[in-house]
């Protein structure tokens, strides 16, 4: 597909267009998506690193001295904050909680946040959208962060191809559980902080838990220790990360991470579709509200009231 | 609609059936829902209590305490604690996190934890569906207790009637943020460990924040201090849970939370319904895995894989 105009500014690296642009990402506008179409071609190259861990582990300073390495190395760095926060508030309540150190003048760094605005795509797709414009625009790694952990850190980790969990050595009997259920989708292990006590028994009780993992394009997650304090590790870190993108891409189109993320996202856009349907054929018509009148009114069950609908919609098609 | 041997055998308070019939709903099976139109009828008039938070704040305490106020004052009780985990591990990790000193021969309590099996209609619905069993069982009171906070707290909000966030007085700035977040979903807010220094400076700006909610059924946020240690404040919890239900209920058929509440519910199961035919209509097709390959080998876009199936899918209804 030929780029349009807006395709053609983001190629040419014009940091307003690219900013208004995955804000209407963002907002779910069908003309971001036509943009996409055509910029498609032009991603899928760059290594797209999640990272995701507990509040407190010092995931901020940690991805500040990414950059910073990165940067030094001559590569660019596009860089998505994914703030699930509440529903309700659309994300502005954890705004502040981004610090990430930017030279507003270094052209080779973008820095965006996202939060979810409630459109039928929702956040992950949102997400996966911005990392492909980062890359069209020009960068050479993107690095998504996201806050807290559970269900939208595993949306998120979809998106990436390397995922990186960090933790600390010493967590509470509470953030321990949290740190199995987040084992489950890290390709790399992060213990920062490694300067205070117990971290190299961390290492080790991670390296245990590694070899239980199933392995994924041949790879067993890698553990490394970091300290942002003393400044040890983040080679280390990148070393990992660039050796499970090779691992990623050598498989090529039979890589199981690459089939399994194109998948999931097929099946969202598919499900967002279905979604928009239900609402314009369904939910905006009076007799769904008459649905719920029967329904208060104890006349119907819940079950059998879906099991109409369904059929009516089923009826539209 | 009659009801049918199961559905007797609830009714009848048999407790192995009530077990067994969660297992089949957490299962998803189709003969569990049969069971659930037949009680539908007997339920919705208890009290469903969601309590929620952050790690940490004594909730198990807390709600060992309830369960003792409401055994003394002669209510029967169903505690569903949610695990919702990681969605691979099932919820196993979290498994012994569940805390509720249970007397095994009180016939007046039923405890039962509850994961995503990650069949179609989720954790959510299979909850919603165990608060109608425990209801239709004979139970006075339904708690609902949840572990760490986000998205799969504000579901299950949803399938609460009153919505209770317990906090403690000195929490970090990061768990500040997310009491901002949760601030949204309660209709109880509770300042638990108020023997700490900072109860009633929390409890003064909850009550700040609490003035800028929208109502709801005329409610507006209420704030209760309570301290398992020194046992005070429960009465007030539970006399702030049942005003809150007498505002809901009052309502009727016109009750904002009533309506919310049955409208996603419909929503959920139709979705679940639309999940399922989209899984057998077309992924379970083998023109779906060469749409995968051509998306692999980049000869199509995601956008345009996803319009095509969306395409093929209204076709074959």
């Amino acid at each position: 597909m030929a780029a349009g105009p807006v395709a053609q500014r983001i190629l040419q690296g014009d940091r307003r267009a690219l900013a208004r642009l995955i804000s209407d990402v963002e907002e779910g506008r069908e003309e971001a998506r036509e943009v996409l179409r055509e910029l498609y071609p032009r991603t899928g190259k760059a290594p797209v690193v999640g990272i995701s861990g507990p509040l407190g582990v010092g995931k901020s300073s940690l991805i500040n001295q990414l950059i910073q390495q990165l940067r030094t190395a001559g590569k660019k760095v596009g860089v998505i904050a994914v703030d699930p926060s509440s529903p309700f508030s659309g994300g502005a309540v954890l705004g502040d909680r981004i610090r990430i150190e930017r030279d507003p003048d270094d052209p080779g760094v973008f820095f965006r946040s996202m939060a979810s605005r409630g459109h039928a795509g929702g956040l992950s797709q949102s997400t996966r959208d911005a990392v492909r414009l980062l890359e069209a625009f020009g960068m050479d790694v993107v690095l998504v962060e996201t806050v807290g952990s559970g269900q939208v850190d595993v949306e998120i980790h979809d998106i990436a191809t390397t995922r990186v969990v960090v933790v600390v050595p010493h967590l509470g009997d509470e953030v321990q559980t949290l740190k199995a259920g987040l084992f489950e989708i890290a390709d790399v292990f992060v213990v920062n902080k490694c300067e205070l006590p117990g971290a190299d028994l961390a290492a080790r009780d991670l390296k245990e838990l590694a070899t239980l993992a199933v392995p994924r394009d041949g790879w067993v997650p890698r553990v490394v220790l970091t300290s942002t304090v003393e400044r040890k590790g983040i080679g280390e870190l990148w070393s990992a990360v660039r050796e499970h993108e090779s691992a990623v891409h050598e498989g090529g189109g039979s890589s199981e991470v690459l089939r399994e993320r194109a998948e999931r996202e097929v099946r969202g856009l598919l499900q967002e579709k279905v979604e928009q349907l239900l609402q314009e054929e369904l939910l905006e018509d009076p007799a769904w509200a008459r649905l719920l009148d029967r329904l208060m009114d104890k006349e119907v069950d819940p079950y059998t009231a879906a099991d109409r609908a369904f059929q009516e919609l089923k009826r539209r098609l």
